[in-house]
């Protein structure tokens, strides 16, 4: 039961992914359509550089005016994969009051803003979609919302970021130090001329924002999650990780607390046993683990970036959207119920691996071990290693809220003994 | 904005799943009620032994008439948990004509008749979800009918069956026979009394018909599924395995042809690279491994069994369609628009692992290797060992059709020179 008059669409944006997802459009077409129940046709595609050949494009379709072009009325989805905050929120708000529905790709504006534009959708009966913002083609969004909807979701930990682990991936498996990775990331494309949005955690730091979000069903900001960068992760910390039967991975992870009143949300690095599945994630793929407690531990896995993977997740949605549409229905809508605040960092608890640079003579072991004991940390195993009056003490800790833990270590810090902190690496997946 | 008058749900078996969904509908009901807008009761529950004590659930909900409680015309949705083909099939297509969705979690019954069921919800505008048939808690039928909708599935190839994996990780692992390793499961409760299903690949194959027809939106029944147990998989395979850098798993494998028209679907124990994502699915976990255009390699991992994990997606599946059913509307129903033709085993390319017990003498190599030629199978390794006067050679070969392969099989057999066929594996994954 086919419906012939097309459903619209309107593409702002049309660079990597956008030019990806009207490509498919166009090749796909009698699928898409089998699939939805009526045709879609790209009604409008907006770009900053018209003049540019855009192949498989018609240039009658192509506009720099987006604002006129969300503003048409006749346009039944509008897919948003300009990124940024601006212009982009206002052309999606825009397109709920025109009665278009949105599929976007945007992690830093609905990390920003994902709530008002909830209620924008929700006020005009429209719907948002977004699984392209997090984890690129791999299906996250739906499952967390969807599929798991009827569990209690306790954790989710994930490698959110393609640029970041490909550099650490290159430093574990080549010895390489960060600026030689990171030099052959930008080469093979993987890092961007200027990578802090990656390399400094903001980028996974958005992402997070969104799982936590969904996971347990409250608003978390960007604001709200803790964020390191892993621009000092060292060959040394990754030869300390192989001698404690782990590797380093840039980490997003969404917590529940053990009384369930509150949620967390960080992005650091951190070492990962070998034997958890997140270990041996390699290159630039991503995957995300997902503690519930009925359905276990499940984990997803795929290509976190790039154009195809990304348009994937993007037709995808608009699949959905457009079944929606012909519905006249509206997906699952922000689901905030919960009000869990979310608790600073100091509240996680973790586990952390300190390497020390102290004097090697008798009692600095007592001495070290004296501050943890005086903050309430337990050791869990100390390993010593000394040369020329020189010796370094690598010790890894039992759980403990990450105050106590950072506590610990400004304490050692100001010992006359501890010439310095080499290196604090948090250790998780246990 | 809630709506007051509760969705009433009747629940058909109450054994390790259908008592786990009642838990939690129960414990949970807060929860549930949030995400989907409205509460959710149960209304009436299944059972075949009514005097027995089933904790939480009152006694007034119990009954031993499942086709009256299908009937009574207030339910609004019915979870069939009762498994096997009759009486659940009849209780389903009564429940449709009697307004009521349906969550299934009856791999069996979906394998065999999933297109009559279909057809029957669709005729009375109701929802058939059964996220929990394939694969327990991990989310995969949503993510390949939903999140994929936008692209074109050329592969999937999973771990299916959890007590097969159990026994074969033991093998792998301690060294262990068959025999042994399946006593080990009996044992801990991951292998039934009589692990026909299992263990013959009966089981997987009703889920990769299913999973073939949801990922090529065709039809694929369970006679179209080529099937091989894994009862014979040796000791002295695994030794041969890890000499070519593979382990062994029974797989599940949905391919679509390289020219596109047609589809092939099969279960069969098969050597795969330890480097390969599915090699390392430990236990009775599950995991499918997704190969789609535009996004890429994608892997779902989780529990593929047990009470609480496949409730969990009952449970999801329960939410979706009490959603549905408040916006009177209905979710994806079967999509089976591109009608290409199953084709049969003796199509499928793949290469072959075998291992023969050859007389130790000259000329035999040149002797196989013709035989190899005259069916055009491409060698690509071949290792010689000898010892008194008896030789073993194992040769793995290039891509061929499995008709080619099987029938090479059946020409060496007829070889004076050749003993025996001491092992076929086929190599996937690479």
């Amino acid at each position: 039961m086919m419906r012939t008059r097309p459903l619209k669409v309107a593409l702002l944006g049309c660079g990597v992914v956008g030019s990806e997802v009207a490509r498919i459009m166009t090749t796909h077409a009698d699928d898409l359509a089998a699939r939805i129940g009526a045709p879609v046709e790209l009604a409008g595609v907006a770009v900053r550089r018209p003049d540019k050949v855009r192949e498989g494009i018609p240039a009658e379709l192509i506009t720099t005016d987006a604002t006129a072009l969300v503003k048409r009325g006749d346009i039944d989805v509008v897919v948003e994969v300009i990124g940024g905050v601006e212009p982009a929120r206002t052309l999606i708000t825009t397109a709920f009051e025109h009665g278009a529905s949105v599929v976007s790709a945007n992690k830093a504006l609905l990390a920003q803003d994902g709530t008002s534009l909830y209620a924008s959708a929700d006020q005009h009966g429209q719907d948002l979609y977004y699984e392209a913002a997090v984890a690129g083609a791999i299906p996250l969004i739906r499952p967390l919302r969807e599929s798991l909807a009827g569990d209690k979701i306790n954790r989710v930990m994930g490698i959110v970021n393609g640029t970041t682990n490909f550099i650490l991936d290159r430093m574990d498996t080549n010895g390489a130090g960060y600026s030689e990775a990171l030099d052959e990331a930008t080469a093979l494309g993987y890092a961007e001329a200027d990578p802090t949005a990656d390399v400094e955690g903001f980028d996974a730091a958005a992402k997070a924002a969104i799982l936590a979000g969904i996971a347990f069903h409250t608003r978390v900001r960007l604001d709200d999650v803790y964020r390191e960068g892993m621009t000092e992760v060292t060959a040394a910390d990754f030869a300390s990780a192989k001698r404690m039967g782990c590797t380093i991975k840039l980490l997003a992870i969404c917590e529940r607390s053990a009384d369930g009143e509150s949620v967390t949300a960080r992005v650091h690095p951190a070492m990962i046993p070998l034997s958890h599945p997140l270990a041996s994630v390699r290159e630039a793929y991503n995957a995300v683990f997902v503690e519930a407690e009925a359905a276990g531990r499940l984990m997803f896995y795929g290509p976190g970036a790039g154009g195809s993977p990304t348009a994937s997740a993007v037709l995808g949605d608009l699949v959905a959207v457009c079944r929606n549409k012909l519905n006249e229905a509206t997906g699952p809508g922000e689901s905030a119920y919960t009000q869990l605040p979310v608790s600073p960092m100091g509240d996680v608890v973790t586990r952390y691996h300190i390497s020390l640079d102290v004097a090697d003579k008798p009692g600095v072991l007592a001495q070290v071990a004296t501050v943890f004991a005086e903050h309430g940390v337990s050791i869990d195993t100390v390993r010593q290693q000394g040369k020329d009056g020189e010796a370094s003490l690598v010790v890894v800790t039992h759980r403990a809220p990450d105050a106590a833990l950072s506590g610990t270590v400004e304490a050692l810090r100001k010992l006359d003994t501890v010439r310095g902190v080499a290196s604090i690496m948090r250790v998780e997946g246990e």
